[in-house]
């Protein structure tokens, strides 16, 4: 058994949540099938590559780097725009870009996620600790009952993860030590940026992430490794 | 009826809690009956009014001004010190000392609070904003199951209320204007500063709040006056 950790904070978008089959759902509605042609899927997990590459949290991004924070809002809404030019699609009206953008901040959890936090409740600190804005965060956790104790968001920091005063101060906030928290991802940089600063960590891979079948990303070997949050639970003794 | 409000923040201690019969309990077990002399109602009053000084929110505090942040854990602690010298109270060790302090953290509230915030969280954002430290807000919404969908504290901000910047930073990360947000309160120094700055308020008298029948402040005339958490929500339509 891992040692005991104080608190638990959670990776929310792709971790907590499924954001693709949120997303997809969103802008099928939104399009009304107005371009017959647009295959949501593949769009919407472009969509998410681009703003991860944005925040540097791709696979080539320098280690620990991160970019100035800035409002996801605009993050997400800027890299909407890029696609559509680049695929010369064009017709949206901007009640419909809005409403594209905001379907990235109100996501269904994965049906693990909900009554795994239920159980590790009682004996740990449950808290967010997201790249999202603030009302993206709140939105997402009001929306889907996310029973979290405290809610983190890198515009309480001005900082995007993996920046380590986000992690830190994290710490700080809950007058704990880094070793006294467990960071709950499924990317391998939020992790390792945890790892590399003394968090305990733990992965949970989510293979659906980008798509059904899409494939989870490589474990890293430093983190407790755990199917789901009821795997976790289970590990953890709750 | 009051202009709706997306979002609703809350002060916390002696707005949503009962501190005086919480920490009055744990101060007594603590205690355990060493000092038979001293008499914990008064005591915890003063207490709290020490706190309130400290933090420039007394009758006698210039309007809008705040101190520099620091730790409430912190300002608790030489408040309790000094009152203990003062009276020549002597024979607390040092976990009686930090369990005193920490009574602070976890609060009871009031009977109306958790059924009003019920009804008001369908048609609002509910948040805490509290002088308070992440931990004591956080542990307090946790054990009171206050259904809040936001926390913000003082810490986050590295301001105490009344600075402006509190409050214009809540509504910052919020992505709203102060005139969307309400202000609900039992101090009137915080209500005051929220109106000067654009937000709706209310205020709800705690009349118990330093003690039974101690008597509450007297309502600010800016504010929409509310007798509890109930009939905020009956006056604000939910």
């Amino acid at each position: 058994m891992a040692p005991t950790a104080r608190a638990i904070l959670f990776d929310l978008q792709g971790t907590c949540t499924d954001f693709f089959t949120s997303v997809v759902a969103a802008a099928r509605a939104i399009d009304g099938g107005e371009h017959p042609d647009l295959d949501w899927g593949p769009f919407v997990s472009d969509w998410r590559k681009a703003y991860m590459r944005a925040l540097g949290n791709d696979a080539t991004a320098k280690a620990g780097a991160a970019p100035a924070w800035r409002s996801v809002r605009e993050v997400y809404r800027q890299a909407l725009e890029a696609l559509l030019a680049e695929r010369g699609l064009d017709g949206f009206d901007e009640d419909q870009l809005v409403g594209l953008v905001l379907a990235w901040e109100e996501q269904e959890p994965w049906p693990d996620v909900v009554p795994g936090l239920a159980r590790l409740r009682a004996r740990h600190t449950l808290g967010a600790l997201s790249n999202a804005d603030v009302p993206a965060v709140a939105r997402t956790a009001k929306a889907g009952a996310l029973p979290f104790d405290v809610l983190f968001s890198a515009q309480m920091f001005q900082a995007f993860k993996p920046d380590p005063a986000v992690y830190l101060t994290s710490a700080r906030w809950l007058s704990l030590d880094p070793p006294d928290i467990m960071l709950v991802a499924c990317h391998a940089y939020d992790v390792a940026a945890a790892h590399r600063l003394g968090f305990q960590t733990a992965f949970v891979p989510r293979p659906d992430e980008l798509g059904p079948g899409a494939g989870a990303e490589p474990a890293p070997e430093s983190a407790l490794l755990a199917r789901d949050f009821l795997d976790l639970a289970d590990q953890l003794g709750s």
